[in-house]
C-alpha cells in the first residue's frame, strides 16, 4: 500500500463487497473528475457513447482471455446481482420445458438458489450436504444426474460455509452445467468448454456491487420464452451487447480495471491461483497446527482458499479475536450472522503481507489464550 | 466549475447516464480510497457495515425530505434500471388480479412499458398520443379510467421526446397512480400523496447509472405474489430496507450526495424548479424566436424543462450544428436515434452557464446559417 490517502486503510477481510487492488483504486481516483480522452466523468457519460461501448468491449474481452472464452459463449453484464440469476436461469432454462433440473446443495447460496427455481418448474436435490451442516463437497460418485435433465446447478464457492469445489462435478455430456462462481469467480484458470453458465457477482473478486458477469453457451440462449419479462431473458442482454437498457456503468468500467490488473500486474490465472492458495496455506497451517484452539470449519479435502473459516474454543475468545485483530489492522473477520465464528475472506486482491498478518496474529493469539 | 483536473470537462447535454454535481464528483474523488471513518474504499465495504447502512438510510432521508415522502410510502433502491421496474410493475400489481391496467401512452418509454404489461396481463391504452408523433400530454378530459382499473401509469417526462406532464394526470381516487419519473425526478416538488409508485433510474437526474429508486405506497406491498421470482417481488425490498441481497452500493452512495447537494447548495426542490424553468426558457425563448429556423417537437403546453427537443431546416445543417456546438464545449447534442434532430437535455446539475452558452450559440448559429 501507498502512504499518503491509503494510510487508514486496513486489512479488509470483508466477504463482499470486498477489497479491491490499490493501483485500480487510484486510477479510478485519478479519473472520476474526468475520464482521459473524454470531456466527462465516466459516471456521465452515455453508455452509447463509443468511449464507453469500447471499455465495455474491453472489459468482455479481458475476461475472454484472461479465462479462454471462445465464441461459443455470450458474456453478459447484467443488474440484479446474483440473487436475480437465481431466477433468471430457472426462467430461461427450466420454465415450461416438462424438465426437472438437478441441484448440488453444498451451503446456503445452493440452498437460496433451489428455493427459486422451485417457484419455476421441478427441481431435483442431486445431492444434499446440510446434514453434515454444509462442510463439503460430493465426491465423483456420490450423486446422479439423468441425461434428461435441465440443467445441473453448484455453487463453486460457497462463502458462508468456506467450501469450494476443486474441480467441476461430473455431468453427463447432454446436460448443461450451471455454476454460481460468485466467490471464486477468477481466482483460478477454468475450463470454460464445459460450462453451459458461469456466473458471478462482482462484489467478490472481481469489481464493487452492481454488475453480475453472466458467461452463457449461445445455444441456450433460444430456450428462454418470449413472454418473460424482458430483462429477465437473456437473449434480450445477448442481442444487444449488454445494452439492452442502460448497463451499470461504473461497476463495468472498474470490473474491466480488476481485469487487466489481473492480466498484467498478477499475470493471468495460474500466477493468480499459485498466489492463492499460497495465502490459504498460511491460515490453514495456523489452524492445523493449533492443536484445536482453531477449528476449520470444511472438510480438509473441500476447503476454499477464498473464504478461509474456523471457530474458536468459545464465543468470548471469538469477540476478543475479532476486536484484537481490528486493533491490528485486521478488520471484517467475523463469520456470517447465519454460522458465527470466524470468516477470512482473502479474494485475489487481498495482498499476501495482509495474510501474513492475519497468520501471524493468529499464532500470537493462540499462543496466549489457549 | 473549478480548474485543473475539470479543464477538459464540456457542457455535457447527454440524455443519461448525464451530467453531475462538479462537487459531488469531488467528493467521490477525494474519498474513493478510504471513505473517512472507515478503513477501506466504499467500494470495498460490506453493505452490512453500519457505515454503509448509514448512508443507504441517509439517502433515503434525504430523498424523504426533499420530497415529503411520509411513512405511508417505502423507499426501495433497485438494480435493474428504470426497464425491469416496466416489468415488475405489473408482475406485482396486475398479474393474476383479473383487472385491467390503463396506460397513458405520450412516447417512446411509455410504449415500452406497455409491451411488458402486456405479458402480465389485460392492458388498456387510455390515451395514445402515437398519432401525433407524440408532441404533447393529454388534457385532463381527455381519456377515462374505469374505477377498479389495476392502476394508471404514465411516464411524466418522455426523455426522447422532451414531452412532460405539467402535473399529474387526473386518476380516479380508487387507482394506483404509477410513474416513471426517469428523466425529470426531483426536478420540482411533486405531492407524493399522489402516487402509487413513482420510479426513476438515477442516470439522468439523480445519480450515476446501476440504481433505481421506487418510491411505493406500503398498501400495494402485499399485491404481489409469493410466487414471483424473489428480486421481483417489491415486498422483499421493502421488508429488508433494500438489503434483500446486495445493493448497488456505490450508485446509493453517490445518488445520496447528489440529494445532499439538492437540499444545502441549490435549497431544495421548489428552489431547483425555479432554475430549470430559468434554463429551460433560455432555450424555449431562442427557438420561438428563430423565425423558424429551430423547430421545436413538442407543443408549448407540453415542453419539457429537462429534454429539450428540435430539428433544424435539413439534416446538413443538424450534423453542422452539433460537430460546430462541439467545438464549442458543447456536446452530446444529439437527438436520439428513434427521432432524430437535437436534444439538450438540461437536468438539475447543468449549469446555468452551460444552458447560456448553447442559448447563445443557438443565435449565433441561426444568424449565420438561416
Ligand atoms: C456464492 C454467492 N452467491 C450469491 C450471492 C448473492 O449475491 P447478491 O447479493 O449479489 O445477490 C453471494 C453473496 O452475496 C454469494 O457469495
Ligand atoms: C423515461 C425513461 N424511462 C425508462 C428509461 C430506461 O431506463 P433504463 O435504461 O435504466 O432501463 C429511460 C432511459 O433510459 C427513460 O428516460
Ligand atoms: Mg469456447
Ligand atoms: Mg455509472
Ligand atoms: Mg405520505
Ligand atoms: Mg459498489
Amino acid at each position: 500500500m501507498t502512504a499518503t490517502a491509503t494510510n487508514q486503510r486496513a486489512y479488509n477481510f470483508s466477504a463482499g463487497p470486498a477489497v479491491l487492488p490499490v493501483p485500480v483504486l487510484e486510477e479510478v481516483r485519478d479519473e472520476l473528475l474526468c475520464l482521459p480522452g473524454a470531456r466527462s466523468s465516466l459516471l456521465e457519460m452515455s453508455h452509447r457513447d463509443k468511449q464507453f461501448v469500447d471499455i465495455l468491449h474491453d472489459a468482455e474481452n479481458s475476461l475472454r482471455s484472461l479465462l479462454g472464452i471462445g465464441d461459443d459463449h455470450a458474456v453478459l453484464f447484467l443488474q440484479g446481482g446474483a440473487a436475480l440469476q437465481f431466477s433468471m436461469i430457472p426462467a430461461n432454462l427450466l420454465r415450461g420445458t416438462g424438465k426437472s433440473a438437478a441441484y448440488l446443495q453444498t451451503g446456503t447460496w445452493g440452498k437460496k438458489a433451489i428455493a427459486e427455481a422451485k417457484k419455476e418448474g421441478d427441481v431435483s436435490i442431486a445431492y444434499d450436504a446440510s446434514g453434515s451442516n454444509f462442510d463439503h463437497t460430493p465426491g465423483s460418485g456420490d450423486y446422479n444426474v439423468p441425461d434428461d435433465a435441465a440443467y445441473l446447478y453448484y455453487c463453486s464457492n460457497e462463502t458462508i460455509q468456506g467450501v469450494q469445489f476443486q474441480s467441476e462435478p461430473p455431468c453427463p455430456g447432454s446436460v448443461p452445467l450451471v455454476c454460481d462462481a460468485s466467490s471464486d469467480f477468477l481466482c483460478r484458470p477454468l475450463d470454460m468448454e464445459k460450462y453451459g453458465i458461469l456466473y458471478a457477482c462482482a462484489q467478490k473478486n472481481a469489481g464493487p456491487a452492481g454488475v453480475t458477469v453472466v458467461v452463457i453457451k449461445r445455444d441456450l440462449l433460444g430456450i428462454g420464452s418470449d413472454k418473460l419479462p424482458g430483462y429477465l431473458n437473456y437473449k434480450n442482454h445477448a442481442d444487444n451487447d449488454s445494452e439492452w437498457n442502460t448497463p451499470p456503468t461504473f461497476a463495468i468500467y472498474v470490473l474491466g480495471k480488476v481485469a487487466k490488473w489481473l492480466a498484467n500486474d498478477v499475470g493471468g490465472l495460474d500466477a493468480m491461483e499459485q498466489a492463492n492458495r499460497t495465502k490459504a496455506s498460511l491460515l490453514y497451517d495456523v489452524i492445523d497446527g493449533s492443536g484445536r484452539f482453531y477449528t476449520g470449519h470444511a472438510r480438509p479435502e473441500s476447503r476454499s482458499i477464498m473464504n478461509v473459516t474456523f471457530t474458536l474454543p468459545n464465543d468470548d475468545l471469538q469477540s476478543k479475536f475479532i476486536s484484537t485483530a481490528a486493533e491490528h489492522d485486521l478488520v471484517n473477520l467475523k463469520g456470517h450472522r447465519s454460522v458465527g465464528g470466524i470468516r477470512a475472506s482473502i479474494y485475489n486482491a487481498m495482498p499476501l503481507d495482509g495474510v501474513k498478518a492475519l497468520a501471524g496474529f493468529m499464532s500470537d493469539f493462540a499462543s496466549k489464550n489457549a
